[in-house]
């Protein structure tokens, strides 16, 4: 029987959607929101979406009119009683009321602000500028929008059966690698891959795949909706925006040197636990850790989110022992570039060795490689990042030269500053 | 929304009837039929099931009251308004009327006969006794309902994730055995799959991926149901039991020794052109050939069922050489436990030598071999065949002797009778 009702219903739609929630987002962009607001409310900020895959001509797939509708209807949506009823009542990370009344009085208000969009050659400029608490939270919808207006663009050329094959090649693919990974001993995996997902769908999908595939293994995804619908953890910390933006603030050298401390100690007042996890590589993991001061070697865990994975957690290690922490009782979270290889890789090399954890993001969720001629739905690597803080430009290192940004001469000073020597270049995967 | 009146529908269900149509038939089965009603009606017959895959114990895993349901529910089914239309209306190898008034109207009438139904240690014996013209329409469905309720017996233990997953790599493997026959010039295939489907609508469906997937080189079904319902050829001539029971009417040595021949002389006088198929093996292809009549070289071509393919097709184009005609303008149809290699093979050694064309069974409508524990949905080989004819036995040599069936002594005089020597066994894949 056909439901005529879901058909004419359907038919009416004048678009269809990708942002259907204000928390179809990442946690720890929630728990920063919720820091910046107490502690940086006032800071102006523009945030901007940079395409680092030139080859993928956005603005050659992408209709702008379609763009605009998709970024227009993200601003009409607020939060929904029963996902503040979520947000006020679970437990995160084992914690009750992660998320303050006035936070939670803010957030019921919001809605996404203004955007700036413009053509420039094949590629789209986006900007988003205003107070940072409210401007960072476009960050994770605006990349959602634009990985699935580009799935989109392939998918609409397909038929009703190619798109049936389509999807049975990706399940098979993902379901593979999920059984590849079974056999570890001790694994401790999250999905990461909400910002550079294939569709909403598709990590939807891909996080049921993780739970009937991985079980106990399988620890929770970073997407809040998405935890919410599938009452599973939303798992994050913070992120890299955080530490760049108060280094753009430093009005001296010795302020700039002092900035990813101090946000860590802003943190360390309002966390613990498990939520105590070092994002060391903003300006380059070795100085940060050389310089760091003792109190955070007391912290759960690091994340390792660039340069060589195996030096990166190998470093921690030897900074652990060298201020007389053990590393066992240590938290090793990896989150860049992961697919199955390197996952049982970095798992053979450090399991045991302290306690590992992986964040899986764009492989999991993307990897659409190889199934439609000219890989026209590999991922590619697009990001929205800080580009200023009242005014003054924002910098990024990290442990690989092909991901820092930022105008030169602002890199040189955050270079000396930093003390940050020779980098070993790697291939940005996704 | 949910469509509430078909779930309630849905929930209504006595049973989830496997057969719906008295087409959901091959087509050859329907051809023979008719030539059975015109020559030989009054034939008592008992057709049986035969399992000769005993390591799958049907009776364990076959609940012998829902065996019996469906069953009983294939009793009550008869040609619907729109099926007699089709078979009356349509074109059938560029012939109208392929099906005579007189049949239509018996069929249009006809009701599947009783069965009788004993379980026997963990198998089941199922046998069909009465006229010839309507044993013989039980073939099908009774081979498909076990197929499928096997399957459904695997199915039933697995969730609706493991099951999404399950059919997304049948899906993946079915297309990508397509794939790798879509380069073949002029390649001519046909799905022979109905008789060992893992279901219907996976027949259904992989006819629909040879459709999208090989275009004109996919001629057809022999399914009547989806070729009407797909709007494709049916495909098919005769089988093994017009010889198998014509023989087993033969009176004396000499007649049996014409029976094969008897049986293609009605044929000639009822069928022309494509139809006009040798199947040489039933009491083996090279004294078939050696003592066949003259005429019977004029045929159009010769179905290689059993034996090494490539051996029987030579042995074809010698036969016709010598009986002075050009193996290039004869079609040679391999039907026997086909796969993707094996196509390949066929193809690059006779493509261009003689028409080639492919009748593709088992393992394009039931390849779901390491795809669940224990391989407990992988094809097995159940066949349903004429025991006897007139309290008489039938026999089948073929060309390999595990394929081999009737008494002992009847095979001895029937190897006697047609001068049949060493057989080299080979293992029956499906």
């Amino acid at each position: 029987m056909v439901d005529i009702a879901t058909r004419v219903y359907n038919h009416n739609w004048k678009i269809d959607p990708i942002i259907r929630s204000l928390i179809d987002t990442d946690f720890y962009k929630l728990l920063m929101c919720q820091s910046v607001l107490r502690n940086r409310p006032d800071t102006h900020v523009v945030f901007s979406l940079i395409n680092r895959t030139k080859s993928v001509p956005l603005a050659e797939l992408i209709d702008e009119g379609e763009l605009r509708e998709q970024l227009d209807h993200a601003r009409t949506v607020s939060l929904s009683r029963g996902e503040s009823t979520w947000l006020r009542g679970n437990t995160f990370y084992g914690k009750r009321q992660m998320f303050s009344p006035e936070f939670m009085e803010w957030f019921e208000k919001f809605r996404l602000p203004p955007y700036h969009l413009e053509r420039r050659g094949d590629q789209y400029e986006l900007t988003f500028e205003g107070p940072w608490p409210e401007v960072m939270l476009w960050e994770i919808p605006a990349l959602a929008i634009l990985m699935e207006l580009r799935s989109r663009a392939v998918l609409k050329h397909m038929g009703k059966f190619e798109l049936q094959i389509l999807y049975a090649r990706a399940m098979t693919r993902v379901w593979e690698k999920i059984q590849a990974l079974r056999d570890l001993p001790g694994l401790k995996i999250a999905d990461f891959g909400t910002r550079r997902r294939h569709g909403f769908l598709w990590q939807d999908w891909c996080v049921q795949a993780m739970i009937e595939g991985l079980g106990d293994a399988f620890i929770g995804t970073s997407n809040c909706r998405i935890a919410m619908r599938r009452d599973i953890e939303a798992i994050g910390t913070n992120a890299h925006e955080l530490p760049m933006i108060y280094a753009a603030l430093a009005d001296t050298d010795e302020e700039l040197a002092q900035a990813p401390y101090k946000v860590l100690a802003d943190w360390h007042e309002e966390h613990e636990g498990n939520l105590r996890i070092i994002l060391p590589d903003t300006f380059g993991t070795e100085n940060f850790l050389r310089n760091a001061p003792d109190w955070l070697a007391g912290w759960t865990g690091i994340r390792i989110d660039s340069g060589d994975p195996v030096a990166g957690a190998e470093m921690a290690i030897q900074w652990w022992q060298e201020r007389g922490e053990d590393p066992r009782q240590k938290l090793v979270i990896f989150s860049d570039g992961l697919d199955v290889d390197r996952i049982r890789e970095l798992h053979a090399r450090f399991h045991g060795r302290v306690k590992v954890s992986f964040g899986w993001g764009t492989l999991l969720t993307n990897d659409f490689r190889g199934l439609v001629p000219n890989d026209a739905l590999a991922p590619f690597s697009l990001v929205c990042k800080a580009v200023s803080a009242n005014g003054r430009p924002t910098v990024k290192l990290s442990d690989n030269p092909n991901k820092a940004m930022g105008p030169a001469e602002e890199i040189a000073r955050y270079k000396r500053v930093f003390g940050v020597g020779e980098q070993t270049p790697r291939q940005v995967i996704v």
